[in-house]
């Protein structure tokens, strides 16, 4: 494989937004155009789509979660079959995570719902299936058959080498919100020796074939941050995931964004970790983020939800929810303007009614219409970078 | 609608066996190559799967059932949708049945597992959701909402006329094998006159774009049986759909399809209702029968279960079930000869992974090969009749 395969090539600035930009980011199995939004196809499966279902609405990127995968079926299982591309069919650009996010959110209660929002407040004594951490990784119970299992820095990149993603992620702990300085500056700084870990074992051991990305960690502490940074900048990573607590509120989450954002070399591509609702998405491209996942387009999928374009839906909305009975009789499409599968040949009563008869396929259906969206509103932002009229975009998708 | 866009040809029978025979009916949506087996999309839509994926697997026809559109999203909504083919986005050929044998099914118990099999001995007296069965009809509650609802042959018609499938079922009560031969006859008798009034209001109310089927009854009984063949051969019926108890065994149910496809009139095209197993379609085939429905293949496909062509598995057996350890981590596909997505895309150990996980991915990959699979069988069966040798056909099939 040659290291040609893989560049990050910024093709157009905005002028007016200084930091938002076009990239092309090229990978052994495509180059995708960014700002992108990957899609979570956590168990190897986008659930409830065929493969080709999510290609053809234009998805560029997808990506799996190497905790759930390394359970089962396996990384021997998968490597077996040829990795994640012959596994799922797949053959468009893949990212996997480190692991270190799940490990450490069923260790510290849910990292997830602390990082993103202020509910809850489970202690990070409150220890659930994570068993230990120490500077070598950490040890946890498997979810699957209750097996004792230990993470290192090398053990998750073996595993994301036997998945064989384009871009993968070093190994981190995901400090959880709830901790003092002192904890978020250790994890930060252990955090760092994993991804010199992470690093060296892929230079050794990989085939060329893969690219990794150095996960910020730091917290809501600017200088926690700006030493992750710089430690990232420093060490020949392929680009750049910002990860870790994001603080209690968007407010805050957008701050620390903006923040990281100032600091990154910004000749590298920076994914966005988890956060995918559309005003974070054009506050991050505002800020000069690439690429962007969250599982939230495909799971209100299936809860009957449906991501609209703001000026399409003329109520003052942004989505509908196709469990109320005020469509139980609307023979229109989800979106008068979308070209997806689902809206091409499918009614807003048809799928009403799917949901109210429990058939998996109402959410099926709703899931291709949220992918194409997604991929749409990247589009269109796209465009918007290209036209210089980004605030017209934002505007047309009902963000400030 | 023009009459001529309807008709059954028999374009070969058979020599080896003198009452198979190869058929084209011709409806308003497409041309059905006889044998033919029909899909179940009982809640307008095939669980799980996108009608693109059922049509790509080669499909002829699918069918709906009128009960459960009636509660839900009834046919009021589908008529505005225009009708089920506009609604589904199917577009070839479609059957509905007249909601008889569930509204039976319920008031009697389970008259499925009676026909079927000897499983059970639900009493007819033990009434669940039917309340009242007259000269007139019959009057159920509603699973969907409690409400209590009327049905007669007029109702059954306009709602089959609002769903607007091309072949559609006169109504019937369908009578319970646990029940003695004087009600047996004397519910035939009603069917009769349920069947001439089916017939009335179609041709008074429709518009000549849809066919009706005449139920043949008449339980285990010969001269009860003869009675309702006669009725159906002599008043102008397009076609003709077996159905009613068939005994306690599969001898039984074979000895009554045998007996009935005697006595009907061989011009006339007979669809064999809810009857799919490979080697009862192989019976009624040799007997005469054209078409056939089950839920089975799809079903069974949900829960993991794979059909394979007997020659193709090589180890005795027609069909493998996925969620067996075995297939951990066999990258082979569900079948080397099998030219459908799931196989020419995915592995044992990939749908197997899914299953483990309780990814419906899993029985919607199952679901589009064994749609395949029944339609592979189907098209070999006709090929089989066609060269004269439905023997070799047969034993390929691992049947007797």
């Amino acid at each position: 494989m040659s290291n040609d395969t893989f560049s990050f090539e910024i093709i157009e600035s905005s002028k007016q937004y200084s930091n938002a930009r076009l990239g092309l980011l090229r990978t052994p199995h495509g180059v995708i155009e960014t700002p992108a939004f990957i899609f979570c196809a956590t168990k190897a499966n986008i659930k409830g789509v065929t493969i080709d279902h999510v290609k053809n609405e234009g998805t560029q990127i997808i990506l799996s979660n190497t905790y759930h995968l390394m359970l089962q079926p396996t990384g021997k299982v998968i490597r077996e079959a040829g990795g994640l591309h012959a596994f799922t069919g797949w053959d468009g650009p893949m990212l996997t995570d480190s692991g270190g996010f799940q490990i450490f959110s069923l260790g510290h209660g849910s990292v997830s719902s602390e990082i993103k929002s202020s509910r809850g407040s489970c202690s990070p004594d409150k220890k659930l299936s994570l068993l230990k951490i120490d500077d070598d990784g950490a040890v946890f119970r498997s979810y699957i058959d209750g097996s004792v299992i230990k993470m290192t820095p090398e053990i998750s990149m073996q595993m994301q080498i036997d998945l064989g993603a384009d871009m993968i992620v070093s190994f981190d702990e995901c400090t959880p919100y709830h901790v003092s300085k002192e904890y978020t500056a250790l994890s930060m700084r252990k955090s760092k020796e994993w991804g010199l870990r992470s690093l060296r074992y892929l230079n050794e051991r990989g085939d060329g074939s893969q690219r990794l990305l150095a996960v910020i960690q730091g917290g809501v502490y600017e200088d926690l941050r700006l030493e992750s940074v710089d430690f990232a900048n420093e060490n020949g990573f392929f680009g750049f995931a910002v990860g870790g607590s994001l603080g209690q509120t968007t407010f805050e989450m957008r701050e620390i964004v903006s923040m990281v954002m100032e600091m990154l070399d910004r000749r590298k591509n920076v994914h966005l970790l988890g956060i995918g609702g559309i005003d974070d998405i054009f506050h991050g491209i505002r800020n000069g983020v690439d690429t962007f996942d969250c599982v939230s387009p495909t799971r209100i999928a299936r809860h009957g939800t449906a991501l609209v374009k703001y000026d399409d839906l003329k109520n003052g909305k942004r989505n509908i929810n196709l469990n109320n009975g005020i469509f139980r009789g609307d023979h229109s499409p989800i979106s008068p303007n979308c070209p997806c599968y689902t809206c091409q040949k499918f009614t807003r009563a048809y799928i009403h009614h799917l949901l109210k008869a429990k058939e998996c396929l109402g959410g099926t259906l709703i899931t291709i219409h949220n992918i194409h969206t997604m991929n749409r509103l990247m589009t269109e932002i796209r465009g918007g970078i290209k036209n210089d009229d980004l605030n017209r975009v934002c505007k047309e998708w009902g963000s400030e």
